[in-house]
């Protein structure tokens, strides 16, 4: 059986996949893919930004091959700066249990 | 409820801290709490290592501010890296079903 943190790998890859294998490119998200991935996947982050086109800013800032598609391996760091950002709220919460 | 993708960034996080959490700096993984999270999380990783130190040399690879400890920021890129490797294999095999 698969241990949590393996699970948790591979639910980034089959994520990744729903929404990469939709258009032309069967491996890689474009711009309509990646908006609707986080649309559904991550529903409260577009909603609490202000810049309206965030999912382009974001495809610029990952995209390193300049094919205005993101590949899994362009992707990974937008997840993990996403969880590096949600886990020091977390430890925020945990760490302070005893400090005022 | 949370989604998939949530879940799975969640898990990282929960899973870091569950061995993070032992030993003496609570919010940071020392060489012995990588190796318990790495025998356990992803059992298959060391015993397919021919180097047998390889936790230190991952610590060594990761360790940004030189502590001989990996917080969640220099432990994430460990696993996003594994991650890119396993998702290289998934491709490979879900791509190939018409070439030869």
């Amino acid at each position: 059986a698969m241990t949590e943190l393996e699970k948790s790998m591979e639910s980034l890859i089959t994520v990744f996949h729903r929404y990469a294998k939709e258009g032309g490119n069967k491996t890689t998200l474009s711009k309509k893919e990646l908006k609707k991935l986080m649309e559904k996947e991550l529903p409260n982050f577009l909603t609490t930004q202000k810049n309206p086109d965030t999912v382009s800013s974001i495809i610029k800032d990952l995209d390193q091959n300049k094919d205005d598609e993101l590949d899994f391996e362009e992707f990974v760091p937008f997840v993990a700066g996403l969880t590096i950002a949600c886990e020091k709220h977390y430890a925020l919460h945990h760490e302070n249990k005893g400090k005022k």
